[in-house]
């Protein structure tokens, strides 16, 4: 069996506009890869939404997903709750295993 | 470090058309938020289906992910196992650690 | 409450040409299901990358998530390895809980 080894999945739901600003701090707290994927419609603390856009683009989920060892959690937590707690948002952390440690 | 609370994703992949019937049992357990993402492609027991859709609508299947406290998980996932078990879907529960309790 | 059971999930992020490799190797260490997502954007050891394309379709990331039992995450892992090893690519595993054993 290939060696597996334990990081953390760090899952971010964040508006739209706040995508990019986001990002930024993930890069800063040195984060060396996410992946983005756009959310269809959901439900918030600010009602239900959905891609079609009636409230704009404003209204706009996205989901980044990073995988990341546990020495950076802290300073990834730090950088995104300054971006999540001004707006709708979550930040979710639970463990997992890779197959290259080398890459978090 | 931000103090983080223990609660529960539950990720639900579900047919198109029994969406909207799936977030409405989401809102009657009390879950306050779920993100949305549309299946591009996949395969399940009724054979492989993809967004471009030979099969229609029918066949696409929809992800929705919801973070709720350990509390509700009962209430959700009878709620949603309503749903999921008369047609194609998948119910996973996992731990997750967030930074606002009070969103739950 | 439902009787809940332990299973793998496994969460892949891949290039898009290799999606289809990818998919294969699934059917072939017997995964009866999986849901393909595609990423909108991100950042790996490749440099950053957007669905508009400006790399075209080969920097385009696709996530893909399946469920299965532990007997079968061995073989799964070395099947999924062997093709995102060669390319940039993410391997992660969790624990989730399930309220259909016998789909997996």
């Amino acid at each position: 069996m290939i060696p597996m080894h334990m990081k953390k999945r760090v899952e971010i739901v964040v508006e739209a506009p706040a995508l990019h600003r986001l990002l930024d701090r993930l890069d800063r707290a040195g984060v060396t890869g996410y992946t983005v994927v756009a959310g269809l419609a959901g439900r918030g603390h600010d009602g239900a939404w959905d891609s079609s856009g009636l409230a704009g683009e404003a209204g706009r989920m996205m989901l980044v997903i990073c995988i990341l060892d546990e020495a950076r959690l802290g300073a990834v937590i730090e950088g995104v709750y300054d971006v999540v707690s001004r707006q709708i948002g979550i930040v979710a952390v639970s463990d997992v295993f890779v197959v290259r440690a080398d890459h978090f």
